[in-house]
């Protein structure tokens, strides 16, 4: 398979290239680094890119940022970050894929662990986060010519834990390997509009 | 208890007035009708309701409005819809609301079946009522001064049923009384963090 994999650099997005590139082309994505650059909140973007790339059979999301931000400080503009980025960036994907995607192609997006297991300042992840639950729920149902949808919740990384375990105490950190295997599964097999944990 | 129920006109809304009104008194408020007028859309507008309305006790948002559209013809616009009206805005009744309601307060959204029991042209509700689960799961363990926290999952109501019954068929029809009681149990309980199912 041609499997895009945007925010191919960040922990997550290694686990998952290291996988499946075991056994497919991949093509990497990021805002600033891979083999093209792409901000996801633009589906005007997002529909340039797949246009550069070409013919591909997946697209595996890790990408979209929200805000840490304890509750009562959070204003309209902090919380509309994650639904602009984590939310509509990664729905941007499948929106402006659906229609050029292979055949039978599948689209792999990435939550978190917090709209099942909450932290302080969490909250805005973890909003986004059931979000795209709700989205692959609704998505797959409506998927054309065989189409797949799926989102990978993962806990924190082991790789991650030394610049995010302060704020994820008594979090069991999860290795990058389980993590990778939760996208093969995705690309690789036939599961629709569910939500892989990884813990 | 002094109760605002926002979206107070709708079928939902009035569900939640008639079993809370029994023993609380009510302020209505809608984005044209009711006591007070707002777009939740608009976090200062927000503000300035309950500054307008003076002390409280509980909000209930029956509020916020998702794009029923088929999801390939779904565009960045369409789908902000549910992002900033029903996320966005239920989330700022909170955000404002937080500072001056009274000490053990409670905030109780709305989302619906559709994360859950998906149907065609639903994907932006879906998306919208996960989102909402999320929050009140990642807002409840922030919440100040004993504030609670929930959002009330109802199916389709029998008095909607002639408007959009058949968008859900084979769902089965909820009655008022009983999404009333599920405001009730949210805003007169003691629980938080909760999504509560009417089915």
């Amino acid at each position: 398979m041609r499997i895009i994999v945007v925010g191919a650099a960040g922990d997550i997005g290694q686990a998952a290239c290291n996988e499946l590139g075991q056994r497919h082309e991949i093509i990497t994505v990021g805002r600033t680094t891979g083999d093209f650059q792409v901000d996801i909140g633009d589906l005007n973007a997002v529909k340039s890119l797949y246009e550069a790339v070409g013919a591909f059979d997946a697209v595996v999301s890790c990408a979209g940022d929200a805000a840490f931000t304890p509750l009562a400080d959070m204003d309209q503009e902090t919380f509309m970050v994650g639904l602009r980025q984590k939310v509509m960036g990664q729905v941007n994907l499948v929106l402006a894929g659906l229609g050029v995607i292979s055949d039978a192609g599948s689209f792999t997006l990435t939550s978190g662990v917090l709209d099942r297991d909450p932290i302080r300042m969490g909250t805005n992840a973890a909003t986004a986060n059931g979000a795209l639950a709700g989205f692959v729920t609704g998505a797959a149902i409506e998927m054309p010519r065989g189409l797949r949808i799926n989102v990978v919740s993962p806990g924190m990384l082991e790789v991650s834990a030394p610049r995010y375990g302060a704020w994820f105490r008594g979090h069991k950190p999860v290795s990058s390997h389980d993590v990778g295997l939760a996208y093969s599964k995705c690309v690789e097999g036939a599961r629709t509009g569910q939500v892989v944990i990884v813990e």
